[in-house]
C-alpha cells in the first residue's frame, strides 16, 4: 500500500511528456458520420481520415486519380501497367479488370498462365462458389478443384482442352508454314481473338492492342494442353526474349508510367523490373496480402523498388495490405468509373 | 524432340479425371458489372459471387442480418455482443461503434482500456493521420506517439491527466464515504457520463445503460492516471469478479446471442468465453487480420470456437481476414444503417 | 526485332548505376556449410550472416545476451520482463518457460487467464498433439477442445474444477475473516503453491518469489469456476489497481530492464507499458506472427514502442516475427541455457 | 450480488461437458527440458510434442525422411524437385541448396530469374547484410538495392553485365551457326559451367547434370542484360516449350516424387502442376508464409492441391508457416544432412 506522497518524478516526466507541433498539414482523424445515413461515396473519401487501411486505401485512389489524370493529358501521357495474379480471374475481380480493358483504360497486363487460362475457361463453362474448408481428398474423387473458396469442375478443363487443340494444330501449322513466331504475348491475342466473348480480358484486350504479358506461359493447364499437343505434333516455340522487347520498350518510351499490381510474385516483380528500364515508374499501387519480413519480392514494400530504381525517389507509392477482391472493384469505382466518360467505349465485333 | 504419338496416357486421365455435380446451391461467380456505373449497393450486393473475403464480407453482411433480425423480433430476441481493440476507437472506426451504440444496436461492449481512454481522450484533443514509416526516435523526441499510420501528441495525455484526476479523487472519496464498489464497468460508466461528449462511444453506453467490460482496465493510460494518484491517495479497488458475472449472465439469460468481434486478443476471448456459458453464440463475425498457424486464439476461426461450446455446433459463423479500418464500416452501412429506422435514436442530453 | 545498335542510353543508366560504398561494417550474406556436417550451434550461429528472419533472430540471441549480462552484473542490474499468451503454456514452449522461472533467469511475468490455468491443469491432465483441421462439430460431440493443432478433453477442465472449488472457498474465507486483499498475482502464487507440481510454471514463481501478472484472470476457466463459486459462495474480490503497482514499480526501481515477449494483445502492451514509467526498457526481444499495418498494437514493431518511450531511443530492440514454438526454445538454448551455470537451481521442496 | 444457490444448470452442462476418448495415437504435448543442458538434436526431436509449428516442422522432418528414404531405395525409386525463390539464394540459404545439389540429393530445380543471377552473381562480389527499414531514396542515391535486410550494391551488377555479355554473344552465335535451341534449362546449365565456381547452385547443378528450369527467366537481371544485347545483337530465341516437356516428363516418369518448395509464385505452382501429370506428388513440404483467405496460390495449403491431382491423396503433406531462412537449414540438418554418407560427393573439377 502507497502511503500518500508523489509518484516518482522520473515517471512522470516520462508519461507527461509535453509535445512539439505535428506536421502543419497533419490531418484529424475522423470517421463516417452514419448520422445521415450509409452514403457509400461519402464513407469511402471519409477513410482519407480514418487510419490504417482504410487511409491506405484513400492513398491508392489518390494515387490512381495522378495516374488516370496523367493518362488523359495528351498526348497521352501515362501507359498504366496492370498486373493481377491467376486468383483474381477465377475470382469475380475478372468483371472489374475486363471493364478496364475494354474501356481503354490501361495499357500494358501482365499475368501468369492461369490468368489467362481462366478468363478463357469461365467463356466455355462457370467456376463456382464454395468454401476454404472443403477437403481435397473428397473434391478430388468428384473431379472438383479448388481455388481458395472457389470451385471449378475439371469438366471445364476437357472444354478447354477441345477448344485448344484445334488452336495448338493450326498454330503450329502457321509456325511451319508462315515462319509465325510464336511467343506469350502473341499467343494470348490470338487466343484472345478466338474465344470472340465480350466477358473475355483477352478478347477485349486484342480487340483494343493491350498487350498481354506471361513469361511463364507454360505454367498452367495451357502448358498442359500444350504439352499434350506436343506428342501429335512437335515442334511449338514460345519465345520469352521478344516479349522482354515489348515490355520494356513500353516502359522506356512512355512519357510517364503506373503500376498497379495485385498480388505478388512474378507479376509485381516483372512490371516493376521493366519500370526499372526508364528509373522508376511515376505512380504506383500495391495491393497484397504479403509481408516483408521473410525477403519475399511479393511483401517488399513499394519503398524496397525505391532502392532498385523501379520506382523513382519522388513518387507516392501506396500499398494497400488486402485482399484484392475486396479492394480492387472498389478501387475502380473510386478512380476509373468516376472517368469513365473520358474512355472511348468498344464494342465487340467492333 | 518428342516424335508424334499418344501423349502418357496416365497423364491424361489425371489431368483430364472428369468431374461429378456439384451442390446443388452452388452459385456461379460473377463480380461486379461496371458497364452501369459506378453503384455501390450493386458492388457490395456482387461480393457474395465475387469470391475469396470478398465473399466472406457477404456472408458477414448476411450473419449480421440474421443477427439483427432476431434482435428486432419482440420480445428482444438476441444480445449482441460487441468487441474491438483499442486501435479501432483510435481510428476513424470509432465514429461507427458509437453510432451502434448511441441507436442502441448493440447490447454489450467489450474492448481494452485504450479502447476506453482513446474515447475518452479524444474529446479532449484530435488523433491524427500520419505515416507506418515515421521514426521512433523522432517522434518521441518530438514527444508524439504512433499508433500505426496515427498520431497522437503526448499533451493529450496531459490532457487526459487534468481531466481524469479529479474523477479518480472523488471515485475514492465514493468508495470510502459510500462503500462504492468500483469495477472497471462502473468506472467507465462514470467516465462516460462525466465526459458527457456526444461523440464518445462511452458518453453513449452509459446513456443508453450498455455495460462496457474491460477487465485490464489498468493496461493503458487509465492505469497510469491510477497509478500517479494512488501516490496522492491510495486505496482504490477495482473489482474484475462482479464484471464477470455481469458478462457471463449477459450471455446465460439471452435468448440468443451475437458475437461481433473486431480484432483478437483479449477482447475476442472475453466474448467467447461468456458465450460458452450459453453453450455457444447463435451468430458470430470475426474481423481480424491474425492466422490461426500459431495457434494464438487471436488467430483461432470459428470452427475453433465450435469445439469449445463457444459457437453452436449449428452455427453459420464468418471470419472476414481484413483490417476492420477496411470493412466494419461497409459492414454497418449494409447492415444495421439499412435497418436504421428499427432503432430509436437517442439524444444527447436526455 | 531490333535492328543492331545501341540500347537505349537511359535504361542503360538507370540498370548500370555505380553504387557508392556501403556501412562498413556490413557483414557478407554467407549461410552455413554444411560440408562439414550438421552442427546445430555453428548453424544457429550462421544465422546472423544468413539474412531475414534468420538474422533477426541472430539478433535476438545477442538482445538477449546483452540483458543477461547486465543482469548478472551485481548488484542486480537488470530487470526481465517475460509475457507470453496462453497458447505457450498449452503447447510445449510451457518447459522453456519453467526452466527460466525453475532457475531464476527471469524476474516478472505476464501471461493471460490460460497462461496460468493451462499450467495448472497439465498438472491435472495432459493435453494432446492433433491437427489444425480437425471439425469443431465432432470435436464438441466428443467434448474434446481444440487449440491450434493441441486437443485438450474437456475432463481436463472437470478435474480443474475439482482441484479448484475447495481452494475458492478458502480464498473467500480468508477474505473474509483475514481481510486478505485477493489480487491477480497473490492468487496465481497461492494456486501455484497450492499445485506443487514440479511442472508448473507457476509453482516455480510462487517459489522463486517472482511476481505473475494477469490483470484479466477472470478471462477463461478460472473465471468459469470463479463465476459458478460465486454462487455458493459470493463475495471474493479481484483487485486490479494493487498489480498496477507492483508491476510499474517492478519497471521504475529497476536499474536497466529486458523484455521478452511472446505473441501480442495484452502481454505485450501490459510489459511495454510498464516500461513508460521508466522511460523506457534497455532491451527488447519480440516474437510474434502479427503485423503493422492494421494498427493494432500487437503488430507494432519495436520503433513504434521507441516513439510512446516504452523502449528507449538509443536501444537495439529486435522482432522475430515467427511462431514462438519454432524459435523461443532455440532462442533459449543460446542464451540462458548457455550461462546456465551463473544462476542457481531451485528444488522442489526447498 | 449472487444470493448462495446453484449456478445456472445450462451454464455448468455446457463447461463441465465430459468428454470421450482421443485417437489412440494421440502424443501428449510436452516441450524440451533444459534441465540436461541445451542438446540442439532433442531439442529438436522435442518439437514433435512441442505443438503449433514446431509440430509442423518436425512433421516436415518426417516427410522429407520418407521422400529420401524412398530415394535411396534402388533402384532410384524418388525424384525430388526443389523449389524455391530468388530471395533464398540471395540470402544464406544458398549454402544450403546448393549443399544438397552438389551431393546429388535432389532431382529437379525450380526457381525464378533472381534465383539463377543472384546465384551467380554472389561468386562475383558479396551481397550484405542490411536492414528491412533503411530508406530507398538514399540507397537509390548511393546506388544500394535492398533484398528485404540484404543490400546488394549495384556495381554487382555491372559486374555481371561484364562478365555475361560475352555469353550472351556466344550463346547467339551458336544459334545461327549450330541450330542450338535454347530454353531456359539450357541457358542456365551453360551460366553454371561457365561461372565454374564451387559456391554456386548453378555450377553444380549442370555438373550433375540437374536440371534448372525457370520459364520465366527472363523477369530479372538477366532479362535486362538479354534486353541490352539484343540491341547489339539481336535474335536470341528462348523457347519455354521444350523446358515444360522436359519438367512433366521428370514427374511422369518417376516411381515416386517428392516436392520441397520454399516460397510461393511461379516456383511453387510450377512444381506442383508437373506433379499433376502424374495424378500427384507422393511427399510434400511447403515451407512459406503465405496464407489462404485471398484465394492465392502462394498462400493454398497442401490440401488444395490434393482437390487439383496434384498430390496424392493418400499423402501425408505438411506445411510449415515460416520464413525459409529460419526453418531450412534446420530442415536439412535434421534430414538430408544425417544421410549425407548414402550421397556421393562431387567434386569441383571433376
Amino acid at each position: 500500500m502507497a502511503t500518500p506522497g508523489e509518484a516518482p518524478a522520473a515517471a512522470l516526466r516520462a508519461v507527461l511528456k509535453p509535445s512539439g507541433p505535428l506536421p502543419a498539414e497533419s490531418l484529424p482523424v475522423r470517421g463516417y458520420d452514419f448520422a445521415g445515413g450509409p452514403d457509400h461515396a461519402a464513407l469511402l473519401r471519409s477513410f482519407r481520415t480514418t487510419g490504417f487501411q482504410a487511409t491506405s486505401f484513400a492513398q491508392a485512389v489518390a494515387e490512381i486519380h495522378r495516374m488516370v489524370g496523367a493518362r488523359l493529358r495528351p498526348p497521352s501521357g501515362c501507359t498504366i501497367f496492370l498486373g493481377f495474379t491467376s486468383n483474381l480471374i477465377s475470382s469475380g475481380v475478372r468483371e472489374t479488370i475486363r471493364y478496364l480493358v475494354q474501356r481503354n483504360m490501361v495499357d500494358v497486363l501482365v499475368t501468369t498462365a492461369g490468368g489467362v487460362e481462366e478468363d478463357l475457361i469461365k467463356c466455355l463453362a462457370p467456376t463456382y462458389i464454395g468454401d476454404f474448408s472443403l477437403r481435397g481428398r473428397d473434391l478430388r474423387q468428384s473431379g472438383i478443384n479448388r481455388i481458395g473458396n472457389l470451385l471449378v469442375p475439371n469438366d471445364n478443363y476437357c472444354k478447354f482442352e477441345d477448344w485448344l487443340m484445334p488452336i495448338l494444330e493450326q498454330m503450329v501449322e502457321e509456325q511451319e508454314t508462315q515462319g509465325t513466331r510464336w511467343t506469350p504475348s502473341r499467343m494470348i491475342a490470338r487466343l484472345g481473338k478466338e474465344i470472340n466473348h465480350p466477358e473475355s480480358v483477352c478478347y477485349w484486350a486484342q480487340k483494343n492492342n493491350i498487350p498481354v504479358l506471361s513469361p511463364a506461359l507454360t505454367d498452367g493447364s495451357l502448358g498442359d494442353m500444350i504439352f499434350f499437343h506436343s506428342y501429335k505434333r512437335p515442334g511449338l516455340v514460345l519465345d520469352i526474349v521478344e516479349d522482354l522487347r515489348l515490355i520494356n520498350t513500353q516502359a522506356i518510351f512512355a512519357r510517364k508510367t503506373g503500376m498497379i499490381i495485385l498480388g505478388g510474385g512474378l507479376v509485381k516483380h516483372h512490371i516493376a523490373n521493366a519500370n526499372l528500364m526508364r528509373n522508376g515508374a511515376d505512380f504506383s499501387v500495391y495491393v497484397n496480402t504479403a509481408q516483408e519480413f521473410d525477403g519475399s519480392d511479393s511483401g517488399a514494400r513499394p519503398d524496397e523498388a525505391v532502392s532498385w530504381g523501379k520506382i523513382r525517389m519522388d513518387a507516392t507509392p501506396v500499398k494497400v495490405y488486402a485482399d484484392a477482391s475486396l479492394v480492387f472493384p472498389l478501387l475502380v469505382a473510386e478512380t476509373f468509373a468516376q472517368r469513365a466518360d473520358a474512355f472511348p467505349e468498344g464494342t465487340p465485333g467492333d
